[in-house]
């Protein structure tokens, strides 16, 4: 997608080819700082300390750094290192542990002098395997969005609303819950995006809002608490979010306060999607409420917040009385029956055992 | 209610019996400070820069500067020209209005000589009204707070959720929302509030969790996102929130952002409570999702917040990409199909058009 009227993705391959570089999103939306890394520990760092983030990007900026690690020294012994390396930057993060694996696996049989150039062709085929998996989910989108479309008066915008940040940055391109947005967009449909801010982390505010705004889509910043009032007014034509998780029977876990949008769609009548890659969908798992751990993190994430000062400084600031305590769970879960619709790349599917079983055949026993 | 140890009125008279002070609330939860009022273009200043928030202080900050117009100059003129500079400091309070035409009605047939000790006697009268009524509120929503506290284990604390600032510092003592809570906590019962930050204005994270921790009254602070996840959980046993306006069928009128958690609780079987003082029942409208005007208020409340930096000053910054629109309507209504109860003066009513006019008698036209 577009930064500053060039396109860019959220990852590529330095001119050296043996390199990478990344957009710093610690910095977003203030800053806009590409990083260029070249070694595994340069990659193991951008990971911890969140420039990348969203599961598709930090597998591949995962399978670039082993790739990296190749290239200084293609041994087994640090083939093993720097895989255990890039796995401990994010514990829970299951796509780098996927990645790691799928690249190591494909190289440990290889020669040492051909690992770094086998691996970094992986990692190049992850990340063009994520771009086209995120373009299909963007035209099975589109097809949502022209429906609607079809519906309103010649020429007035669709309204969707999103919640925190499932777009290109958090992918390689295109995003998930963004990718029907910017398909619409690019094939000249009148769309309109609110943005909840997503406290606590604000992603929505910081890095949505950037990215609709530097690919030039129209969008509207509002608080999180606003959306259900919107909806409630026909301010709203469709919801789409995100989802760190879908189990198999269609519930969603995705950042915190999405089921709020959700309950409030259907309060509404207001169709609910979830863009859902078919590497979020947990085949183990049914009951979503009852089953799938929500990380609580940092009391500070709520009582602090950053942004930029009037005299141009990154500044935290404290928003709560010092003594009063915080609880900060990161995801919640929308069961399945508040879900109009799963849009995966295979098409837009219910949200529920039967469709996902007959939609993913291959990844269900029996 | 309890400040630094001592006990506290949002306003109070001076020992001079002729001044009154109050809270600098725009300074909270970072700096507790007192202003003293004598003139009635300071009590002007104090509601238009919302040194005073809330309907029922805003309303007696005006009738004690409508006292001291008349200290300074007790003319017909000067009775004229004060009232009309205290209505057009917030021209959409209704309590601003209705209090500085009470104490104007009530000194207007004096001799000018005795309109200052009237009109300070009468803003004082004001004042312990307000009080007695969020009492009376505060022993009705006790009893609820007891019903619930009878069905847990013994000493497990009874969770509240509530939104925005309905607390004392927005009446003149207890609160609206909270003033069931600190009954409940000065009577010994263990109550633990979880305080929505509630942006854009974050009062709870502000207002409700100063006055709460100020207190002594053990609280979470969460954001707005996080609610419906732990009524999910078990987290929550029931939701007092305040009303800006109840209509005659019992819509409630509050803070933006009350709609979703009203969504919530309901889909969680949690009762939510709206504490409704009957100055803020509005008997002349029905549906308040169709008739009550909501305020879109300034985009930069999105778009910036304030907090205190790690060296001590307070400092606003900006969330959102430049370029990047925000909206920002201040309030939603919630249906009264959603409400399990009004706690108002009178007792605990149903939402609902007959038990509101059985209520209220008084008020309703035969």
């Amino acid at each position: 997608m577009r930064v500053e009227g060039k396109p860019y993705t959220t990852i590529w391959t330095g001119e050296d080819g043996a390199s990478i570089k990344i957009i710093d999103q610690t910095r977003l939306p203030h800053r806009f700082e590409i990083i260029a890394i070249s070694d595994v520990e340069a990659a193991a760092r951008a990971i911890a300390e969140m420039w990348v983030r969203g599961a598709p990007l930090i597998g591949v900026t995962a399978a670039y750094g082993l790739a990296l690690a190749m290239r200084a020294d293609p041994s087994d012994a640090n083939l093993e290192r720097a895989s255990a390396h890039l796995k401990a930057t994010r514990p829970t993060a299951v796509n780098l542990q996927w990645a790691v694996d799928r690249v190591r696996r494909l190289i440990e049989s290889a020669p040492p002098p051909q690992r770094f150039a086998a691996a970094f062709a992986e990692a190049g085929v992850i990340a063009r395997d994520d771009i086209a998996l995120c373009e299909a989910i963007g035209m099975h989108g589109l097809s949502l969005i022209k429906t609607i479309a079809a519906g309103k008066p010649p020429g007035a915008p669709v309204n969707v609303l999103t919640h925190c940040n499932a777009g290109w940055l958090a992918t390689v391109d295109w995003g998930t819950a963004t990718a029907p947005v910017y398909k619409a967009h690019d094939a000249g449909l009148a769309v309109h995006v609110y943005v909840d801010e997503t406290r606590p982390r604000n992603q929505g505010a910081a890095l949505t809002a950037f990215e609709l705004g530097q690919h030039g889509v129209p969008h509207t910043v509002i608080v999180d608490n606003a959306g259900g009032h919107l909806m409630q007014h026909g301010g709203i034509d469709m919801v789409i979010v995100g989802t760190d998780r879908t189990t198999a029977s269609g519930d969603v876990c995705n950042k915190i306060g999405t089921y709020l949008k959700a309950l409030a769609a259907r309060d509404n009548n207001i169709p609910f999607y979830v863009a859902a890659p078919s590497p979020s969908i947990d085949f183990s798992i049914a009951d979503g409420v009852r089953e799938v751990p929500i990380e609580i993190r940092s009391e500070a994430e709520v009582t602090h917040i950053s942004g930029l000062s009037a005299d141009g400084e990154i500044t935290r600031v404290r928003l709560t009385p010092e003594g009063s305590r915080a609880l900060n769970p990161a995801f919640d879960v929308t069961p399945a029956r508040l879900v109009t619709g799963l849009i995966t790349e295979r098409g837009v599917i219910k949200a529920n055992a039967s469709a996902l079983a007959a939609a993913f055949r291959e990844r269900v026993a029996g």
